[in-house]
C-alpha cells in the first residue's frame, strides 16, 4: 500500500476553482493568496502524508467574512477546508480536490471573559497558550493543552485534548457553544451559556470533532476553571511498562482526582532527557500533576505514592518548585520534537488510539512488543488516564522497505485497539488517515454519520475526502 | 392560548396504524396491548397536557425485537414512541398521530459491570434505582438522579440530570455509548469503551437529548463513579432568594466541588416539612452534599460554611449519619409530590429553565416576584449549583382564568431564562411543552436540527410532533 492510498480521491474542478479564486481575489486582494509557499504551508506539513496544497488560501477576520467566502464557494461548488494554525496530524487540512483554505488565524480576539461564570467566548484563531496568557492575572485557566499551540477552533473541529483530560475532559466537555458558518453560509449559534440544556438535538457536540466537514467553526464559547490553589508533581519511574500502566489503572480506580498522568516509554525518556536537557532514570516513567488545596494534594501525592510503591515504582521525585514543574511539563510537550533527536533526519508518523483503561497494559505492552519484532524506532508516550496513548515511529521516507513495515505496524496498532473496546484515535482525529478503520470501529454508525454529512452539505464542498467519503 | 395548542398537529393514518397493530398483535400476542388502560398510560399522564393515546402498545424484550417494530412501523409509516417509565414532563410520551408505544420496561437486564473500567452495560429498561441496588456491594454507584426513578433510556433520551449534576454532569457525559434501532430498523453501535475518542461524528451526544425522534435507544454504556469514601452534607436557611443565590455562586467559583447544592423556597420548604415530617425553618434553604476523603468534606464545608457566613446564612445544620443524609435527600426528591399538600387536588405544572449562574439570583428573584403578582402558588427548587431551576405551578384544572395566567407565566419564565443567555430547559427536554420555545433559542440552528431529522427519519415515524415539527 502506498501513503497515497490513504487519502480517499475527490473530484476536483479546475474550471470552477480558478473562477472562484478569481472572485475571492476581487473581494479580498491580499488577503487571497495563490503563492506556491503560502498554498503548501496550508496542506497538511506535519507528518508523512502527502501534502496536497489548496488552489487558494483566504485570510478571513469575521464572521461575517467567513459565510462571504463559503456562500461564494458553496455557489460555484468549490471546496472550502478551515485552517487554524496547521498542527493536524492526520492529514484534515489537506485539499484533495483543490479549492479554498480558509485561515482563521487572524479571527484572534478574546471577545469576552465572564469570570463570574467561569467561561469565556473567544474567536476561532485564538490559541490555547494566548488564552491562558490572557487569564492570567483573572485566577482562570483553560485546560485543554494538545501538544500543539493549536487555535481553539482547529481544537474543537478535531475534538483535541492532551494532558490535563483525565481530569478536565476534552473539547467535547469544554466547548458550551459555538459560533458556525454553515455550507450554505448562514451563521448559526449551537449551545449557549447555560451549563446544561435538554433544549433539542445537541448541535454543539455534533461540531465538535467534525473537522470542518459539516461547516466553519468562528467563535467558540468555552468553559474556564479556577487556577488550583496548590499543584504538586512529579515523577516516577516504573521497572517496565506493564507495571508503570497498572499504577495508572489503580489511580483512576481509587478515584485520586489527578490532573495529569503521563506515560512516557524508555526511548521517549531518553529523547526527552536529550532534548530538555533533563536527567531522568531511563526506565518506563510517569509524570504527575495533582490539583486542589494544600492538604488536598498532599493526601493525593500520599495515596499514589502508596499505589506507585506497591507495583515497584521507584522513588518519585517531587517538583515542588514551580519552574521545575514548568521545565518539566514543556519537556513532555515538547516530547514530539525531543523524539527526533533519536534519528535526525527522520520523518515522524505519529498515531494515537484509546482502550478501556483495563486493557492498557496489554495494549502498550502488546504495541511496544509489535515495534521491537518490526525493528521500528518509535517512542511512546500517553495521556494514560484516558487509556490514551501515542507512537511517534522515526522513518526514513526514502526507504520503501521502512516505510512498508511502519504502515503495517500502524494497521495492526489500531485493529489492535478497536479489538480491546478502544478507538481508533483518542483525541488526534480522523482526517486522512483513520478513515479506513472508522468501519470496522463504527459498523452501520458510519452510514448514519454520511447521512448526516450528505443533508448537511449535499455538495460535499466543506473539508471533502475526510472523515466520510460520499457518493 | 389552549393547552392543546403547544400540541403541534401530526398526520394520522387510522388504516395504516390499524393494520400494524394486527401485524403487531399476531406477532406479538398479549405483548402487544391495545387495551384503552394500557393506552391512556403510555401517553402523557405526569402534568395537565392532555393525553393523547397510541394505537397499541408492544412490550419488547430485546433489541431485535425492538427493530422488528419498528421495521413494521416503518414498512407502513406509522408512528412509534419508545417509553421507559413514563415520567417524562413535556409530553413527551403522547401520540399526536396515533401509533405505536415501544415500552422498553421489560428491558431491565445488567448485562455487564466492567469494576476495573467504571463503567457497564445496561438494557434501556433498567432504571437508576435499580442500577444503583445492584452497584451497591461493587463499591461503585451511578450518580445521575432525575426526580423519578427513570429508566436509563428515558434519562438518556431526554438528556436528564439531577441533584448531581453540579459535580458529576448529565447524561450527556454519563453516556460512553449506545445501542441504538435507527427509524429504518437497523441496530447500530455508537461511541464505545474508551473514555475519549475523536473518530468521526459524535452520534452518541446526538442520540442523547433527542427524545426518540431519531431513533430507539436499546442498550447503554454508562460511567460508573466509586462511591466516596465519605459524604457530609446539610442544611443552611438564607434571609432571602438573593443571598441562598449569591452562595451558591461564590461555591462555584470557589471551586469548591459540591456534589450537590439545591435551592428550595420557603413554600417548598412549607410543603416537605409537612410531606417528609421535616422540621426546617421555612426559609429559602439550600441543601448541600461534599465527596471526597474524611479531610477533603471537612475542607469543603468549612468553606461553604464560611461563604455562607458572609451572606447571612443561618445556622448550617450537619446531617452526619447516613439516615438522617437519606431523610433529606429522599424529602427533597419528594419535593415534587410535596408540593401537593400546598394544595390537595390541584394539578403540577412543572418547568424547568437554566441560565448562567452569574443570573440565578436575578432570574429566581424575578420569577418569584412575578409568581407573587400573578398569585400563583408555586414552590421553585432548583439545582442551583448548575444554574437550573423548576417552577411547579399548583393550579385548578378546571379554572380557566387560572389556566391562562398559569400559560402566561410559563412563557414569561421561558422567555425571561432565554434573555438572560440561558435555555427554556435544562433537563426536562422539549417534548411538546416546549417546542414553541426552540426558534427564540437556537435561531438557525433549529434549522440545521430539522435537516437532520429528515436526513435520519424522512417519514417523521420516530416521535412525530416532539422537538422540531416536520413539513
Amino acid at each position: 500500500m502506498s501513503l497515497s492510498a490513504l487519502q480517499a480521491p475527490v473530484a476536483r474542478d479546475e474550471e470552477k476553482s480558478s473562477l472562484v479564486v478569481d472572485i475571492l481575489t476581487q473581494r479580498f486582494g491580499e488577503r487571497c493568496s495563490r503563492s506556491q509557499a503560502v498554498r503548501e504551508q496550508h496542506g497538511h506539513t506535519t507528518t508523512w502524508l502527502p501534502n496536497q496544497a489548496p488552489d487558494a488560501v483566504v485570510f478571513v477576520e469575521s464572521t461575517e467574512e467567513t459565510a462571504e467566502v463559503v456562500r461564494i464557494c458553496a455557489e460555484h461548488k468549490v471546496p472550502v477546508i478551515p485552517f487554524g494554525t496547521g498542527s493536524s496530524l492526520e492529514g484534515h487540512l489537506n485539499a484533495p480536490g483543490g479549492g479554498i483554505s480558509l485561515d482563521l488565524s487572524r479571527m484572534d480576539a478574546i471577545l469576552q471573559v465572564n469570570a463570574d461564570d467561569l467561561d469565556c467566548r473567544v474567536q476561532a484563531g485564538v490559541t490555547r497558550k494566548q488564552l491562558n496568557s490572557y487569564l492570567r492575572d483573572t485566577g482562570l485557566f483553560f485546560p485543554i493543552d494538545p501538544g500543539a499551540d493549536a487555535s481553539l477552533g482547529g481544537m474543537a473541529a478535531t475534538r483535541a485534548s492532551g494532558t490535563n483530560a483525565v481530569r478536565y475532559g476534552t473539547m467535547k466537555d469544554a466547548v458550551l457553544g459555538l459560533t458556525v458558518v454553515t455550507p450554505t453560509g448562514e451563521i448559526i449559534h449551537t449551545g449557549g451559556r447555560a451549563r446544561k440544556s435538554a433544549a433539542g438535538y445537541d448541535l454543539t457536540r455534533l461540531y465538535v470533532g467534525s473537522e470542518g466537514t459539516l461547516g466553519v467553526i468562528t467563535e467558540l464559547t468555552v468553559r474556564l476553571y479556577g487556577q488550583p490553589e496548590a499543584i504538586s508533581g512529579g515523577v516516577c519511574p516504573f521497572p517496565d511498562i506493564d507495571s508503570a500502566c497498572k499504577a495508572v489503572i489503580a489511580t483512576i480506580q481509587c478515584g485520586i482526582p489527578v490532573a495529569r498522568i503521563e506515560f512516557l516509554d524508555t526511548l521517549q525518556v531518553k529523547a526527552c532527557n536529550a532534548y530538555s536537557k533533563l536527567e531522568l532514570d531511563e526506565q518506563p516513567t510517569l509524570f504527575l500533576e495533582f490539583h486542589g488545596s494544600d492538604a488536598g494534594v498532599r493526601e493525593q501525592a500520599e495515596l499514589f505514592g502508596a499505589i506507585a510503591e506497591d507495583l515497584g515504582g521507584g522513588d518519585f521525585k517531587w517538583a515542588t518548585q514551580a519552574e521545575e514543574r514548568t521545565k518539566l511539563w514543556s519537556a513532555r510537550h515538547d516530547a514530539y520534537w525531543a523524539s527526533f533527536v533519536l534519528r535526525p533526519g527522520a520523518k515522524g508518523v505519529a498515531t494515537d488510539v484509546c482502550v478501556p483503561i483495563s486493557r492498557l497494559a496489554e495494549c502498550v505492552t502488546e504495541t511496544s512488543k509489535d515495534l521491537e519484532d518490526a525493528g521500528l524506532l518509535a517512542p511512546i508516550v500517553g495521556h494514560v488516564g484516558d487509556g490514551n496513548f501515542h507512537v511517534l515511529v522515526l522513518v526514513d521516507e526514502d526507504n520503501p522497505e521502512e516505510i512498508a513495515k511502519t504502515e503495517a505496524f500502524v494497521e495492526r496498532l489500531n485493529w489492535r485497539a478497536i479489538e480491546l473496546e478502544g478507538t481508533c484515535t483518542g483525541e488526534h482525529g480522523v482526517g486522512q488517515g483513520k478513515m479506513k478503520y472508522l468501519e470496522r470501529e463504527h459498523g452501520g454508525g458510519l452510514d448514519v454519520m454520511r447521512s448526516i454529512k450528505q443533508a448537511l452539505d449535499p455538495d460535499n464542498i466543506m473539508n471533502p475526502g475526510k472523515i466520510v467519503t460520499m457518493s
